[in-house]
């Protein structure tokens, strides 16, 4: 019999979230599941780590059984910590998620539970994110069911170095799933703004508000996939070159720009 | 007379720090400087923004004048709150550092200072971040007319969408560097560990601590530019789609993988 593969568990929005705890239930079916997660929310954190304070784990139980340890720090510091000091060996697979809300577009960039994931890969374990869609009654199930099948995949194919898959879910019935797309990140901005207030103090303070908008409107786009009821899968990947441009830099900049010192 | 270009300079090692000082100073010469920064130190914040507290922001002075505003958050939110609500008007350019470390290779993901730049890209403005490789006692100035240099290269012929240029200096004396390369983004791991100790009341911390291992070793990469004592400039983007591998997951995965919702 095939050894059962290791899976490190993880996310932002926190160790008690409804959405961990259905995923690494989905995953025990067919891997060892180790849960190293955000004592608590971690929303919008990018990929912050902790290097000037010292990190705290605990175990942390739940229906009187030990389910995993929580670390007070980021999605990153928790795969970190995990993957370094509190797994006995190397996991086969990091899996995020599954994130209350989606991680499309220029969220991937904020996104906590994708940072886990990239954590992942930095330390050269294949890794998978996550997201479904965000409704008021969420409905973990068929996005981890998604999950431990591309998990289950990935551990028997593997995946390139560097390389994490974004999976996201759209919130409608199961049945009513079309399938999966394999897309590209989608182009988007925030319209946001801040709403200035003041405080009992009479001092001023700033709350974040906004949408996102979507400036891509191909169907090989992340966005456009959920939105025509596809389970969205993208590889993304964390080399920041514009390779492009810089073909053209070395060109045309090369003469032009002089410097003094 | 051309009216002069507007520049919203931020950074990730606080609004009083040397490097960011040296930074606005330089670009005084051509330019209206808008300083909107970190109020304390905010190393390894990854692209981490404030959504759950509100912000606040108060005016910084330093000899007796108006240096800036201080943030009491990221970089991120230092400058989307800058451009967003303390700015009248859009700024042309976000030059953010001067970082006092360089931000190459693996680095770039967890880096503050290039958060700051993304931060303005989001919101369609051409940014630049300036990192100063580390020494002792850092000397700023050539890295500051590396920046007001390209600055003002930039704000007369553009960068194309969602582009940033992460320009990284070596720590030697000006007289020595030998000119500027156009570099890709370095491959590299970091060989981490958690130190495991005991407080006082005998519970377990972490501490992080390693070193990163440089992974590529062509001329053409960030980190080899700046050992053979160039200036070290690579245009990034997130666009973090994983082309060639989404090619091969279509063409090789899409009648493999069998979805049961």
């Amino acid at each position: 019999m095939q050894k059962k593969p290791l899976i490190l568990v993880s996310n932002d929005d926190g160790i008690d979230a409804p959405g961990l705890y259905v995923l690494a239930k989905a995953l025990k079916k067919f891997a060892e599941v180790k849960v190293v997660a955000p004592s608590i929310q971690q929303s919008a954190v990018g990929h912050a780590i902790t290097v000037r304070t010292p990190l705290r784990a605990h175990e942390f139980r739940r229906d009187g059984e030990v389910f995993g340890y929580a670390v007070d720090g980021t999605p990153a510091d928790s795969v970190k910590l995990g993957i370094r000091s509190i797994l006995k060996s190397k996991p086969d697979l990091v899996v995020s998620g599954i994130n209350d809300g989606l991680n499309t577009a220029v969220n991937v960039i904020y996104s906590g539970t994708v940072s886990a994931a990239t954590e992942g890969t930095i330390l050269g374990i294949p890794a998978i994110a996550v997201s479904l869609e965000y409704t008021q009654h969420p409905d973990f199930e068929p996005a981890a069911k998604v999950a431990a099948t591309m998990a289950r995949f990935v551990c028997r194919n593997g995946l390139p170095k560097d390389t994490i898959l974004n999976i996201n879910v759209p919130a409608i019935p199961a049945g009513k799933i079309k399938g999966v797309r394999f897309t590209r990140q989608g182009r988007s901005r925030w319209d946001d703004k801040f709403y200035q207030r003041k405080d009992p103090k009479n001092r001023n303070y700033y709350w974040l508000a906004g949408n996102m908008r979507i400036l891509d409107h191909d169907g090989d786009v992340d966005q456009i996939a959920l939105k025509d009821g596809f389970i969205s899968v993208t590889p993304i990947h964390f080399d920041l070159t514009h390779r492009d441009f810089l073909e053209k830099m070395r060109r045309e900049w090369e003469g032009k720009l002089k410097f003094k010192l």
